[in-house]
């Protein structure tokens, strides 16, 4: 039953993507594979024109003084083309969620009672300025059974409409109903409209930084998911191996400071007797280490010029970047606590060898992902097997955690009788 | 990462809850389930004191002219109690989701990975004048590890306090914490404070009318699971046999009007040739019958005087009544078309005897439930086997037909290393 909701900006598409997610729904798996198929060789195929189109939003966004670092995300060239139309095969190979049964029993009164996967049928994406994106989303909405409503920036927008055009025109030329892809106009108001649309969309997923997800989580009036805001931490027990800590710390930390995986605060029980050489390590690898008062002596006594004094802001902050907030805890309970106050939800590490130790940790942190004795860049779904992400959720609602393919589904109960009245 | 959010009403409450919730989460089953146990014996033995304050609220409620099916379900005796304490017993019979691993894997480079259920911490419940709801609501959260901060109506607010005094003590005894059942004030404010604490309660479910659904979902600002509203279909293809589509309308429309699975509106294919018999039948039963021009002009012809011209606003009414909207239909896809246009996504059956045409309505319909030759009432936690319900899901997101236990937990993927990195 829709709503009535005025939808000036995004109505047309909306009501032609839902019109195909009634299409799509029944679609056999081999039909939405060979559309996937056919748009990855389109991409490729028609890649010049991706590229003009692209060059436009780069000369226009360089022109208005943009980033490098967002130049950069913005950029397409025949590699990246490639790139995505490459992901889109990978996703012909992974299995079809729609269809699974997730359970199913015969009741004592003989109906047949089977819970199957069914696509949400309208999903919404709203991403920042990186191209790739829209392939990507598009990719897993369309494999999974669901049209994709797509609002990227507006910096990008030539680019794509450009990659839209190309993936509808070979989608419909395979088979997939027209909105299968919308991409939705870039305006200001187009975001707001997308969030009221309720009985137009059945899911928007933000994909981008903070901002971004919070303005979708407090405006929406519709089902959405919130993804990436990553305040993760490293604790250190004092049952931690020198070496292995040192190893997970660093990675957890260095191997890629800009994605919300990468831990922001180390947390080193008192009894940790290598935690100089631990903070020397970090200063070592370029961090800037922003301790509380018992790593400032330290670093004092150590004559560290890496380390400054941090505040309560040190504690809530997403770095991502080369900097690290480190604090001294008493016990395991505190740490927990620290994590509980400050934490956002999404990956909590433990390096210890205690098994009591491990066993507290993960009964008491609440978030998307533990990890014991590995690094916090493990949480991605490509780590995870899933060979396919739409981003990684910091929600406890549906889905936490990567989200992949079966993330992209609801269900329905099926319930088979031979004229069973109660 | 708690946001800020000022909650002059809630707040103590909510922060009690939290502070509970992150015991609640490690308790072992068989403390939780002792807690339950508790709880119904504490009511049996101090059901004087909750009728004393059930009177209290029941007298100010018919002073002020209440209607007496609302003063009904107001109403507490000892049998009422008895009951409202056997399904806590029944409860405790039940698996405890918590701990359940929903997949686990060993990856290809030796990261044990696991999707663990875990609880989701804090639920609020927005109910109306059922003082059942207090002590159900909070046996299904404590069971699936959950605190419940618990808003009910002002109209019963001293049976509730009542109710919540006797499960805190009893559950505290019995080895809760402080603030696993928390009754909140019932100020007309409490709600919108319910609904605005992101970071202090982690879901809220309303149970009530679709006015309180759609205040719910409309307000919101933390995650919300949509309950209750039943538009409800029942298509008689041209392949039924007559007697079937007669039992399962008849039971699906009149076995208890006043619930979400009840049906509200026949659809029945233009070949069914015993159209006549079965308007008659509905007649017979008390139904009144608000007809599309066909079957007002069958009527005419039979001297029905059951039947009224339907309008859009009859196919759009969740009627809750002894009245059935009517409409025949060209054939399947329109029947489809119908549903997808007007109805709640709650419960859609089919009557008929081709594999084709359930085939194709299975497919077709976006609901909860698809009851294929089985009346609408069925789709039930009771029914389905789940043990305890808590409502019945209408939204996509999470979790989706009736709500048992499992549905009242999140997950975290657990993942175990030697030291991993990337």
């Amino acid at each position: 039953m829709s709503d009535a909701v005025d939808l000036p900006l995004i109505g047309a598409a909306a009501r032609r993507a839902r019109a195909a997610s009634r299409v799509l729904r029944t679609l056999p798996t081999d039909v939405k594979d060979a559309a996937l198929s056919a748009m990855a060789d389109a991409l490729v195929e028609r890649t010049d024109e991706v590229l003009a189109a692209n060059a436009l939003d780069v000369d226009a966004a360089a022109a208005d003084g943009t980033p490098a670092s967002v130049l950069d995300r913005l950029r397409l060239d025949a590699g990246r083309v490639a790139g995505v139309a490459a992901a889109l095969r990978e996703l012909v190979a992974l299995p079809d969620p729609v269809g699974d049964v997730v359970r199913g029993s015969r009741l004592p009164n003989g109906l047949e009672l089977r819970q199957v996967r069914v696509p949400f049928g309208v999903i919404g994406i709203v991403y920042e300025a990186r191209p790739n994106v829209t392939v990507d989303a598009a990719g897993l909405c369309l494999k999974s059974g669901n049209a994709a409503l797509l609002r990227g920036s507006a910096s990008a927008y030539r680019t794509n409409a450009a990659l839209v055009a190309v993936l509808a025109e070979a989608g419909q030329k395979a088979g997939l109903p027209e909105g299968s892809v919308e991409l939705l106009p870039a305006d200001r108001a187009s975001v707001g409209e997308l969030l009221s649309a309720r009985g137009h969309v059945d899911l928007v997923i933000p994909r981008g930084g903070a901002s971004l997800i919070q303005r979708v989580v407090r405006e929406a009036q519709v089902p959405v998911i919130e993804t990436g805001v990553g305040n993760c931490h490293v604790y250190v027990d004092a049952s931690a191996d020198a070496a292995m800590a040192e190893a997970i710390v660093l990675n957890s930390k260095t191997h890629r400071v800009s994605v919300c995986n990468s831990a922001e605060t180390l947390l080193v029980h008192r009894d940790v007797p290598f935690l100089p050489r631990l903070l020397a390590a970090l200063a070592d690898a370029g961090v800037t280490l922003h301790g509380d008062p018992a790593v400032v002596e330290m670093a004092a006594r150590a004559a560290h010029d890496a380390v400054v004094p941090a505040t309560d802001e040190d504690w809530a902050t997403e770095y991502l970047s080369m900097d690290m907030a480190v604090r001294v805890v008493d016990d395991l309970p505190q740490a927990l606590e620290h994590i509980a106050r400050w934490g956002s939800g999404h990956s909590e590490a433990i390096v210890a060898d205690s098994a009591s130790a491990i066993a507290a940790f993960t009964a008491g942190v609440d978030a998307a992902a533990v990890l014991v004795n590995a690094s916090t860049r493990f949480t991605d779904g490509g780590e995870f097997g899933f060979g396919a992400e739409i981003g990684i959720s910091t929600q406890k609602l549906h889905a936490r955690g990567p989200l992949g393919l079966p993330e992209l589904t609801s269900t329905t109960y099926v319930v088979t009788g031979s004229g069973h009245t109660r």
